[in-house]
């Protein structure tokens, strides 16, 4: 498997939990509003919805992350992301493929962003989209095994604490190993 | 090749002069910003660029064009579209894939459009990208020559007076055609 996503001429990466760490912003805009205490180690295996009690704070918690702002301020995810997605850029053709369209507040915040923290990525490359079953691209890296599912061409997951019991996927737990992979 | 098309699961629509009279409302800001009257007419075989006599023009156009609202309240290009389209929507899988990244304003503004004008349409199989060699679709029915190139599967020309003399592609002129094609 290794050596077939290797020989990939063109690679999509996912942004959250790929590239941003969007998360660690959830986290810490639940934490505020709720008055919660969560942790990204309570995260392993789980998802935020099963830590909130009722529909009505899990609408709440999709009307925080939907506010404009919200993905404009995210970290990268690694202090190597932006080197290695760099020397990636020079060597592949790199898409970025986002599910933005049930957050449709954050379609101009992802665009700035890349654009901002990515500035040698291609913007014809970017794709927000909803369901990734649309993207042509040998492979995709993303942390959704639901999303790897409906894609048609290869799918790399990158380990979040939500997916790591999930065997189905070739694995990279980190940029450094997706250097490995691809560089 | 009519045959061939009709065998189609997945159909991606572009948006501007197919769903959307985008030129309309193009020449209408052109020629009240620079005091001209370029009419639809005159457009056969041209580019709006063909019109302006230097780059500073081509870039005022632009931003015109990339302001904020400017594809809010296009109109729908024909009075059958929004029936033909549910009926299409019924019967394949309906993407819409628009080139939006050169225009990041347009991001919010056409999403909120597709949802208000076309509200039986998934807004998970909403794409919006720049190169549409991105687009996994069985056919997609573009304005323009040079995106259906790139795109991988089978395109269909849809008539706007700038590709009047394209040769290359299977052509529709209106939404009779596309309903006569697909329905």
């Amino acid at each position: 498997m290794r050596d077939k996503i290797k020989a990939a001429k063109t690679i999509a990466f996912d942004m959250d939990q790929v590239i941003t760490d969007t998360l660690d912003k959830q986290l810490m805009v639940i934490n505020e509003h709720f008055g919660m205490e969560l942790t990204k180690e309570q995260m392993y295996g789980k998802h935020l919805r099963d830590f909130l009690p009722t529909m009505e704070h899990i609408k709440e918690m999709y009307n925080l992350i939907n506010s404009k702002g919200f993905f404009r301020d995210l970290r990268i995810i690694e202090p190597n992301t932006r080197d290695i997605m760099k020397e990636i850029n020079s060597r592949y053709e790199v898409y970025i493929c986002t599910a933005a369209t049930e957050v449709p507040n954050s379609l101009e915040d992802k665009f700035l962003w890349l654009r901002e923290e990515l500035p040698f990525l291609k913007m014809d490359n970017f794709v927000f989209c909803g369901n990734k079953k649309v993207m042509h691209s040998d492979v995709l890296v993303d942390d959704s095994p639901l999303q790897l599912q409906r894609f048609t061409g290869i799918g790399v997951l990158y380990t979040s604490p939500f997916n790591v019991n999930d065997e189905e996927f070739f694995r990279v737990n980190n940029w450094s190993e997706i250097a490995d992979l691809f560089l």
